[in-house]
């Protein structure tokens, strides 16, 4: 191009697109570089519920909080460990062969969701009858609707592999559809969640 | 504009502007995008506490966290759902009418703040008067002072209308100042909560 | 310049670069005040815990949590108030002088992470013991090493100074290394938190 020559429109869109294009080059980069680090620090539309009480109470309140979350659109995940293991317990399974200790534990934690006492004035199991009997008179859905519900909204149950290992508790023991993991798992899921609970 | 025309600098301003301007466009539609994108993946500067207790140590945690993230600039609510209800019964009430499962819980349960519990050695009773007298001795506000403090502070207190249903207690028998609300209610406020505990 | 005289491309390169240099800044302007909005409200790779448990079970869980946040690459801290306070204390340590409720309240109080019993079926002492001994069969880090390797991997341990002078428990009763704090100290770290729990 004939730098002392007049200039048509035509010359101008392209001189412009090149100085843009130039220009924009850099700040583009820096702009998606920024973007991607503050990026790394957000959060996802997800909640996270560890469930270390074994209690009906704060087992009802769990599962009350995770379908409240699935409700509201978040990916939602509940970490069964410790005493809230109990709550995963099928009905009736055969145990696996156990040491004195393990006998003794499973002998003193709950068989299963229908076994569970209240955290307060549980009275030798009445607590846990007369909470479940003004649930069904309001017609508050029960444990074993809410495990239900959560199943059907796609709550992940996650069943600590430390707490089974440590009562010796197998996987036979259990309901069926658990993921299985330790604190990894659940951490890989409460990093990006929105609202982290320990119940 | 005829494109092979030759361009006067005037003209020239404006092309070049437009041109620009023109270019530009879909960058900066881009980058709206993008950080629209990320907005949503952050957080507000809130925290929402789940008062679930209605031990006295644990729901005087409860004020003073809430109190602190006020202090520290968040938008904080409480949600008092199950035993913590009893933290937001009025003194000297009139219990609206009740069947006999209910009475039986309103026995059972505190009749209002002064009436809690300690979550550990109470000793029917012994543990809270021992709290209480330790806290007053070493200038520590109370539990009834920390309830005005977080008001003051606009702290929000949502009072679970699922526990209020199952429980049967009604809005009369709660203190004033108070939001009425079920686990959608507080779930809209955890998810843009930077701190989100359970008590 | 004739702003009516046609335009040769040696003005034009000059006449476009500046007006692309113009445009950009106000949007480059803008971008930045957008992101800078958008990344304070983000979060860190940050995890806090508040330990007000004093039950060996919990805190236990406390410290698998908190090095699981730490393994995970978050930086942790553990604000250790009210029960958990006892987790902090010195073996044998030489109590400071106390008046009557505080010595009442270190009777009652568990002497240091040896002394802690289970949350459930602790029957005086057998539910830790029992506790205890399962882990040790299998394995699996006891309380004291735990807390060893919590140490190692720099999560920072809060003493609650208000629980601290409420309960009568002087610097010198509680082991090397920790960091003292109230509320507001607890906050700071929790704002910029990913995992907020309270055990």
């Amino acid at each position: 191009m004939n730098v002392n020559a007049p200039l048509a429109a035509a010359e101008l869109q392209g001189a412009v697109a090149a100085e843009v294009e130039r220009q924009l080059q850099g700040f583009r980069e820096q702009m998606e570089r920024s973007l991607a680090e503050v990026r790394e620090r957000t959060v996802d539309d997800a909640a996270t519920i560890v469930v270390f009480s074994g209690d009906l109470d704060k087992v009802l309140a769990g599962f009350v909080l995770a379908t409240g979350a699935a409700a509201a659109g978040l990916e939602t995940s509940m970490f069964f460990t410790f005493w809230g293991l109990s709550v995963l317990k099928k009905k009736g399974a055969a145990a696996g062969p156990k040491n004195i200790m393990e006998k003794m534990f499973a002998l003193m934690t709950p068989s299963g969701p229908e076994a569970l006492g209240t955290s307060k004035l549980n009275y030798f199991g009445m607590g846990a009858v007369m909470l479940r009997k003004m649930m069904k008179d309001k017609q508050i859905a029960s444990l074993e609707e809410l495990m239900a519900i959560a199943r059907e909204m796609d709550v992940k149950m996650i069943a600590c592999t430390m707490s089974m290992d440590a009562m010796g508790v197998a996987k036979e023991e259990l309901v069926d559809g658990l993921t299985y993991g330790g604190v990894a798992t659940y951490m890989a899921d409460a990093v990006r969640s929105r609202v982290t609970l320990f119940i």
